[in-house]
């Protein structure tokens, strides 16, 4: 099952996604409660021509926690050592937007933007210190993550907080794949493409810390709440590992693609 | 006005402080959802003893933003230059407990937990982009904050999402008070106490960047919504600056009191 948040001039809430059609669920409040509540919903009457609707982040977590450098290729590209432990960070949630918002940034601020396509995992139950082996029972669903970086503040600052979290720099969906329609995380096929040439194109078995690693070894030191979303790293070729490097300009469109999920797409937007 | 989000046999909800007395507030949702509203609740005549209730985190916000080396004697106690620009970071949010609950960590993890008493500002009204000159008038309120940090974790990891995250990392309260009640943020007297030894006693008007310039500061790059709260740096004191270090350990009591706040108290524990 796809979920989505949508807006419609006649309604708004959470949607249920098939091919070019929204299914207005059967649940009054938002994607959070749902998880919160456990469930999958229900289909209603009320279909909706997805092109009518506009999809918002399918939902609004109450922390996002990343890792960097799980791919080998994406390290050695950056031209960093792979750590031994994870390398974790987090983004502040109002950096989040939908499918088909603008990524956009202030020349005065960053001018180093750059994408970083990557497999975001949406807990859904309340869990700590959980095994590896236990650590998939407790996740929602799946999405497609964008974690947009400026370099040169990634480079410049010691924590990332701006560098990662500055307003649209967290496109997330187009909708959550719930975990019933992923056999497995690690056998997931992902592709970048900057204004449709591929840039980054690896499967999720490639990762270094897998998916339950990395929820066991979260969960030691911080409690998952429902919907808690994970960022899992992305693969090698970003812009910043391109010779020369090769970073996003105004009028760029950026999409993610996992193959079942559907795209992420977004454009890009230089503001004053 | 002193709010808070309490927990007792018979209510809970959010009240409103008066000496030894909570009184219950004429508000049915969460304190999140008050600062949403933008209004100060008025009282009921439920009147509980504070001794039979429990305080809660005053409020779960969307995101806490931190400064670092925002006192220049404690850059200096900590070996560090005094960044030009505020160096900030932020911590999740699930990290916060309140008035009371035990700050706990596992030796296995770290074994260097220090304190860091601040002034914490409760963000009221959504603004980006905000001027020093105006960013007062986006404050809802003040609390007080204590910034535990695992120095060994600082140290050790790039990013301090780890050291400054981790569950009970950030009692917050006991209560919010409201602007209205404090004349000037850059002119409380803060003190830190552990198991009653003082060990930080300063005034905010040691700031570096004051209350005004970081909202500013932080609003050209992230929205700042209703509830955010900005945590503004610890002065001197803290236990890594100590000759020798000294850090705390299971069952000291740490105290962060700011004159006309009250005192935020909380046990420390020491867990597997």
């Amino acid at each position: 099952m796809q979920l989505v948040t949508f807006s419609h001039p006649f309604r708004t809430g959470v949607g249920i996604l098939k091919d070019d059609t929204v299914i207005m669920a059967a649940w009054n409040l938002d994607m959070l409660n749902l998880i919160d509540a456990g469930i999958t919903p229900n289909e209603t009457n009320i279909r909706l021509p997805l092109a009518e609707c506009t999809l918002l982040p399918p939902l609004r977590p109450r922390k996002i926690i990343a890792v960097g450098r799980n791919y080998a290729d994406h390290a050695k590209e950056m031209g960093n050592e792979v750590p031994e432990q994870p390398l974790l960070f987090s983004k502040v949630t109002s950096s989040l937007i939908g499918q088909g918002a603008a990524v956009t940034w202030s020349e005065a601020v960053t001018q180093q933007v750059d994408w970083e396509g990557e497999l975001a995992v949406v807990m859904g139950k309340r869990t700590s210190k959980v095994s590896a082996e236990d650590a998939l029972k407790y996740v929602y669903g799946y999405s497609i993550a964008n974690d947009i970086s400026a370099r040169d503040l990634q480079q410049s600052e010691p924590q990332w907080v701006r560098a990662k979290g500055m307003d649209t720099f967290c496109p997330l969906g187009p909708a959550i794949v719930t975990k019933h329609d992923v056999a497995d995380p690690q056998a997931l096929h992902l592709t970048t493409q900057l204004n449709g040439e591929t840039v980054q194109d690896a499967s999720t078995e490639l990762m270094i810390h897998r998916v339950d690693s990395l929820i066991s070894y979260i969960s030691q030191w911080v409690t998952l709440e429902p919907g808690d979303i994970l960022l899992t790293g992305t693969p090698a070729g970003v812009g910043k590992g391109m010779k020369p490097p090769r970073f996003l300009k105004d009028g760029d469109v950026v999409s993610v693609t996992i193959d079942g999920f559907g795209t992420l797409t977004n454009p890009c937007k230089v503001t004053a």
